[in-house]
């Protein structure tokens, strides 16, 4: 078991990333002092590990609302069938939401936590690995709205998340591979050592051993933690993590958040950015190769055929980076660092739209 | 025209409240720098005061959205109209929201912006009465659920609040009268000379004399200020706001937002919270009848016949000042002063309840 902390003043909390922890009810109780709960989950998630979860809170009862498993359903209506259970519990400000789940869980269950009261406290319990690296560690929390993703939001930091790495192995494959994109990104902004480590450890990853998993998290949510301690609200550096994301976020949209998992997505767009700043002259098409291949060792999908380049760019717009009406891009001078730029041609964002999409 | 500015960090703004302030476009320059905007308003508001405020924009252009007329239209449909209208208006980060109306439009507007790409700025131009002494300055937004009012939020601080007291002689009279319900409550919590003073006044204010109702809404914000300074979040001394609340959310709740005005429901509160003082030996009879003959000059209403006391009761359970299953009331010690109490007997409360419902 291992422990980490994102350093944000009165807002900072710990990290704990271990294998079987959800049951470990003293860990809990030191994470989680609050009577008053509700646990917020989806079917499956639910059936694999809420047994072990109301086993951790020990003699507490807590009200569980299980939510349909999806991104589709990431929306308003999922949202508001939470507040109702926060009402039907009687939860006031001092009551606390567990969310046990993936992306979508904690996304949603952050933001109803945010709004709930004007702000209740919540407890971040991640069962998949995108989610243990990436979604549930800095407070971003939110819904989607039909013209884009996590378009409706607050920061929201909860007061401690839980990684119990034994989730993972109820993983469906396609969705380890995708938490796989994120843990590949954190290299790619940040630590070349990192990436080289990821593309020696690929097999003991997907083969669930349990050592690797523990370091790719902690590692990862190192770099996050770091990041989102200098930049709690996305002003300035914490932009960085969403290298791939521009792209990502809109071809998942132009799927309807159905055809590709947020990490297939990420995973197409880190190439697409990639790909981008060797139009730029930053990278050399061999490091595109080197990108390429990995992603494709881990399994994930490198192009998004089919998909129409202008309705990409017309979601692109959308996106939170915006400035003066400039789209700015996440883009890599060099393998493990990375810097916004609005600094490009927009003929050479066409052509990379082009190269990964519409074919 | 006057100023005063609540001092909160970072999120420190101003409130300027004078005659004829809404087509200043010097002003409006300065108080909201933003070239993208989105005016939320609603039907009545729009056709009244938007030409003006138009003019204040000079040659910026901005999306309007109009909201309908009412309490009852603050749930999440409208909210999801809002996020509607930003995403059509192309907002981005760097954009503002403008909120321009009563209560219902502000905390909708404020919510909106709270939200959308998890936080955009906003200005608060409030044109009721209620709304320029209370609901538009201290960063409290929300919707309503049918289990209890603003129990959906954020707080979310304008970047700066525009209170043109021209706007007030277009209001209904049972508007104005509705408004100074929370004039009153700033005496009563924290200054008998203002609540004298307001004795004094009420005819003028009740005629609209602009001196007087400059005075009356810089008083108030003063107040609100120097307590949301102390206090942003509502940890403590905030709660003091909220006297006779407690009564008048259940109050509006149990009439479905359709029978009582909010001011008016917490001018009944105001009356409950005195009387349940005075049953506690705090205040004494005449102290009752005091507050209870300037309500009622006021044109306000002291009593909710025909409600049943349970539900009100059931409904005061919900609110956000519970701790450990607890209510707790503001009361007043003595007239001009207040304190968050839950060391009342349950049968002075039912007393109370019966005595204001039911008859």
């Amino acid at each position: 078991m291992q422990q980490l902390n994102i350093d944000l003043g009165t807002r900072s909390y710990p990290i704990v990333i271990g294998e079987d922890v959800l049951a470990d009810r003293k860990l809990l109780a030191r994470l989680l002092p609050h009577t008053n709960l509700l646990v917020v989950t989806n079917d499956t998630v639910a059936r694999l590990h809420l047994p072990e979860l109301i086993r951790g809170l020990g003699d507490r009862t807590a009200a569980v609302h299980t939510l349909p498993d999806g991104e589709e359903f990431k929306n308003h209506a999922t949202l508001n069938s939470v507040f109702d259970a926060l009402v039907s519990a009687r939860l006031h400000r001092d009551g606390a939401i567990v969310a046990l789940g993936g992306g979508v869980v904690g996304d949603i269950g952050g933001f109803a936590a945010a709004c709930y009261q004007r702000g209740i406290a919540y407890l971040q319990v991640p069962t998949t690995l995108l989610a243990q690296v990436d979604s549930a560690v800095g407070g971003k929390t939110g819904i989607n709205h039909a013209a884009g993703k996590n378009l409706i939001g607050a920061f929201h930091q909860p007061i401690g998340v839980l990684s119990d790495i034994t989730t993972l192995r109820t993983l469906p494959p396609r969705e380890l591979r995708a938490g796989l994109a994120e843990v590949i990104k954190y290299g790619l902004i940040e630590d070349l050592h990192f990436l080289e480590w990821i593309e020696r450890s690929l097999e003991k990853l997907l083969t669930f051993e349990p050592a690797a998993l523990e370091h790719a998290i902690r590692r990862s949510c190192e770099i996050k933690a770091r990041i989102v301690a200098t930049d709690e609200r996305e002003q300035g550096a914490r932009a960085l993590l969403n290298l791939g994301h521009t792209f990502g976020h809109a071809i998942e949209a132009a799927g309807e958040y159905r055809t590709w998992l947020h990490g297939e997505a990420v995973a197409i767009g880190l190439l697409m950015a990639v790909s981008m700043s060797a139009r730029l002259g930053w990278l050399v098409s061999s490091d595109v190769q080197r990108v390429k291949s990995l992603l494709e060792r881990a399994g994930l999908p490198t192009s998004a055929p089919g998909l129409d380049a202008g309705r990409v760019l017309e979601l692109m717009q959308l996106d939170k980076k915006i400035k003066n009406g400039h789209l700015r891009l996440v883009l890599l001078p060099r393998l493990g660092a990375a810097s916004v730029s609005m600094d490009f041609d927009p003929a050479q964002l066409r052509d990379t739209l082009q190269e990964f999409l519409e074919r």
